[in-house]
């Protein structure tokens, strides 16, 4: 499985191209770090990083991309910004009928260093000891793009169960809500004969009265 | 002018074409509100979203697109998605080479009603009246679109005034800075030749010694 990941960001924004095997095999086979001047008006950004984000998607053809899901942040404005990264990607993507999936950052931190409130260094060295890298991925986005690929490539198979899961739930409750409608009607049917049975007796003795 | 104003949005995104005419005539030229299930996947809803811009900046080609810029909301998931179709509105226009300008919530409120706290009805009593409607426009969402379009026309003169006035300002700091810079070498100069004329007045009298 080949995964996009995607650290968002207007100012710099990580794009890593990850490929999964079996196992918990991973090799990170490009990573790229997209930067737009604070400057620049907004609109401009955005077509910039969708432009850098298309021409990814046209040349590495990845099976599903993964973006990290912002929360609120310290900075509200930068929140903001990163949202909209995040978006035009994932909209880039929609359009080519490529899949998206988000991963929270803790999501992320889990399952690369089994800490979900790791700092960016741990992040760091386990995404350098996990791709075999010589060297530290700089700036820290690089790192984090690659951190949701491979985070991505682990949670796939667990996120694809799930779905089955519910999906699973999901059938068995609409087939018990069928039977149990059904056995209201026939239930509902049997008090309206009983009903009648009722009516026609109360009649007969009125007759015979 | 023609405005597409944008009050953006996942679930509701409106939509509306303002014709703005001399001093404070403006005209609405159409409205509507785009839909997308709360169930449905984000790229898709974007992507949704995307379409319904694209069509309507195509068939009505406004010289600018003037969106709600967001800020916290008590529901952050709800203000990033809001974000995010923001985006990707404004990188549709971007892409058209079409100008993007954001305002503020309480800009369009003190723009329309005179009071940047006005309240939801206030604001669609007020958008009635400018544009002689008969009836509320429905869902809120649409009043606030189009209240987005009035709010640039009112303003648009005044942005532009400010960004002349900014980048005379900006003009005038540099040619002051340039003179600063000119006058600054003309004076170290000068400081060195009156250096070098007393070393060589210093080295004669040494010499006559």
């Amino acid at each position: 499985m080949r995964v996009m990941g995607v650290d968002p960001g207007l100012t710099r924004c990580g794009l890593s191209l990850i490929e999964g095997g079996a196992g918990r095999s991973v090799i990170a086979l490009d990573v790229d770090v997209v930067r737009t001047p604070a400057d620049m008006d907004l609109a401009q950004r955005l077509l910039r990083i969708a432009e850098a984000a298309e021409y990814w998607l046209d040349t590495h053809r990845p099976d599903v991309v993964a973006i990290e899901r912002v929360f609120a942040q310290h900075n509200v404005r930068t929140a903001m910004g990163t949202a909209q990264a995040g978006g035009v990607i994932a909209l880039a993507a929609a359009r080519r009928g490529i899949d998206v999936c988000f991963h929270t950052p803790s999501e992320v931190k889990a399952a690369v260093t089994g800490n979900g409130s790791a700092d960016k260094a741990q992040v760091t060295a386990m995404v350098m000891r996990i791709l075999g890298l010589q060297t530290a991925p700089t700036p820290a986005d690089a790192a984090d793009a690659l951190a949701l690929g491979i985070c991505h490539c682990w949670r796939a198979p667990m996120i694809a169960r799930m779905a089955q899961a519910e999906a699973m739930a999901a059938e068995q409750k609409r087939k018990y809500e069928a039977r149990l409608a059904e056995e209201r009607k026939t239930r509902a049917a049997a008090a309206k004969k009983l009903d009648s049975a009722t009516k026609l007796k109360a009649r007969k003795e009125a007759g015979a009265r």
